[in-house]
């Protein structure tokens, strides 16, 4: 890569502040999943890497791709993140990744940097769970793990399916099976990410390599008990969907940190009460729970568990329990020789690194079922993500672009047609 | 009373069907506290007493009155319960001591029943904390518990005040003092009411006669934590305001329910849970607290016991805790006079009876600040209220109106001037 050839952190950080002005609410950036703002950032996404030169689409699934033209004829070496949030979340998560996207098809461009192979710089529709429950949609859908019925069986809040959601911002659904990415038709995927921790502001480090990806299993949790009034009822002989709802979120808690779960996180982020009247004893709770493990079984485990549980204490206290599965994802281990030219990228571009596990799930994950993937993790001021304070320093994230731009060209000049099937 | 002089079981079900149909939610009966659908209930009372002649009014705390005149220049004797619903409740609760005066009135118009003192019969306005928090508004107001400063400073959940509301259906909030009962007006009162719980159906008893009101202390709770990824954030560290509030709500459940508790009810009805995303740790939790007690300084002490422990407990897990008071009153006891009267009407009328708590606050207990108060209950099927399925058969509804309109009678026949300063 020519020397003059460096990320700039002010165009960066523009974008990202571009970016962010598309959002549905308010404080923060709410651009969910296969929303009219989703697609509106997808087109600014594609219209940037028009201007670069490099043709464009926006396949069945609503991922949008461009591509640079490689100097011979090989499968392609891709980028890229997402451009959906959480509702009121940050302006970095999955947006970094794409950001840095573009900033390295500027680089190369500008700079006329040759490669073999094409470039593909991806923006990913639908990773975020927060709408549908199931997380990495676009990415499942290049993979091939979401079935156009996985479309319309998965709901949000308010009903609609994904294939509804699709349909309403032009997309397709009967389609999807076109999305599908050919594996002899890619050579290595890499995306760059925030991290959502702490351990790079910790150990003040500006890179990590990620070695593993945290699966995730996905529950909906309903609890019916017997509502009624709150000073007529005495304690005794109550079916509180609320107390019952409180212990499984405790127990949620502490099977997840117990000496077993080590690693384990499990979370319930949602849950509504009602009726919802300050005199009225709840009669039904729903909640979800998210768990998250880089160990396989011990996720389906715990998920179990929690079940178990829940059934446990809603059969003690008059109060019928039922779990609906609303998305599962395995954990990932990444090609250890994709991490390793990531790690040599950091070495050659002086920034510091350190290997580490994602908690998070990625579309990354779902692309190594197609191609050999790795992860590039930039640092999260105080850790915190999915939220409005979700924040990387603009020279962080153009060290991230750095390396993100030299790994692409490593693995460039490595892959060769007999490499790629190590 | 003449033999002829009976309730109409399916006259009395014909009312409670006819204003249960005056709902702004289903299922159940939503008609909170000063909306147009209550005014329209109490339109329909006016309108049905103005029928038998009585002279009717609505006073500025949105009372409705039908008085029917006395034989002798003395002070009334009233009867009535409320109109407004809490939301999805049920058809009964207020509604029956409403449609019991209607009844009460039609059987002595009709009959020409003679009393010594005028009889008034009365609709009160916003008994339901549900939607102010504060229970028992308009016989509040009329007891001068409640000042126009309070109509300014409570709110619904949508930051509409108590006074905002009143003007919204024509009421004037700055002249309530208007409303306030004058005791040297009164001679005695008697609110007929739904159990709400279990007692009389278990004991098969058509009549309850209360000599215990519970007083309420409520509460709202909010909990601050830290918002996060749920995948990204590990177990330790979290501020979770969540898995906070859930030992709030446990320890809710296990004060009300230890030995030094026995017969207070605390619940918490109402939680909201933000950012509300399945992949986002919670970072706001709201919830209210109701506590009902039959002793006024356990009741004090509980909730006390409770705001300290959602403090303490914040303050170990990282979560900022802020209390409001939003409602408080007094249980009160029932001058034992009127329930000797009220049993002995039960005994008149063959109607089996016991003497009882209850457990839910009323209009009769503020009543009973401005002239002596009774209280009769009829059952409640399954001892549930605040719910669409609240049930009473209209066989016992009419014997409730029978034992009322005989305890009207009695009190008529005894009380004197002299024998009021008892």
């Amino acid at each position: 890569m020519p020397g003059t050839a460096v990320a700039d952190s002010a165009r960066v950080a523009e974008l990202i502040e571009r970016i962010a002005t598309i959002s549905d609410d308010s404080p923060g950036v709410t651009r969910l999943a296969f929303t009219p703002a989703e697609r509106k950032a997808h087109s600014l996404f594609a219209g940037l890497m028009s201007e670069l030169g490099l043709r464009v689409w926006t396949d069945a699934a609503g991922n949008t791709m461009a591509e640079a033209a490689g100097a011979e004829e090989l499968p392609a070496i891709g980028t890229g993140s997402h451009l959906d949030s959480v509702p009121r979340g940050g302006r970095f998560d999955g947006i970094a990744g794409v950001v840095a996207a573009v900033e390295v098809a500027r680089i190369f461009t500008e700079n006329q940097v040759r490669h073999r192979h094409p470039f593909r710089f991806v923006a990913f529709a639908a990773e975020e769970g927060a709408r549908f429950g199931q997380a990495c949609l676009g990415s499942r859908l290049a993979a091939g793990l979401t079935s156009p019925a996985d479309l319309r069986r998965l709901k949000d809040a308010h009903g609609t399916t994904v294939a509804e959601a699709m349909k309403m911002v032009g997309l397709d659904p009967d389609r999807v099976a076109e999305a599908r990415w050919d594996p002899a038709d890619w050579a290595a995927f890499v995306e760059l990410h925030v991290e959502q921790g702490g351990m790079l502001e910790a150990t003040g480090l500006p890179i990590g390599v990620v070695d593993t990806v945290s699966g995730s299993t996905r529950m909906r949790i309903h609890l019916n008990g017997r509502p009624s009034h709150t000073g007529a009822t005495p304690m005794a002989g109550r079916a509180d969907a609320l107390t019952t709802a409180a212990r499984v979120v405790l127990a949620v808690e502490s099977i997840a940190t117990d000496a077993r779960h080590h690693g384990t996180r499990a979370t319930v982020g949602e849950m509504s009460v009602r009726p919802g009247s300050l005199t009225t004893i709840p009669g039904e709770v729903v909640l979800t729970v998210d768990v998250r493990d880089v160990d396989a079984v011990r996720q389906r485990h715990t998920a179990a568990e929690i079940v178990r549980y829940a059934e446990t204490v809603g059969a003690e206290r008059g109060v019928r329990v039922e779990t609906t599965l609303i998305g599962d994802s395995s954990p990932v281990v990444l090609p250890l020789w994709v991490g390793d030219t990531l790690a040599k990228a950091a070495v050659d571009c002086s920034a510091g690194f350190r290997m580490m596990t994602s908690g998070a799930s990625h579309d990354a994950q779902m692309i190594n079922k197609v191609t050999p993937t790795g992860m590039i993790f930039v640092p999260s001021r105080a850790g915190v993500s999915h939220v409005p304070e979700e924040w990387t320093a603009p020279e962080d994230l153009a060290v991230g672009v750095q390396v993100l731009a030299r790994s692409l060209l490593s693995l460039d000049a490595l892959l060769s047609p007999e490499e790629r099937s190590r």
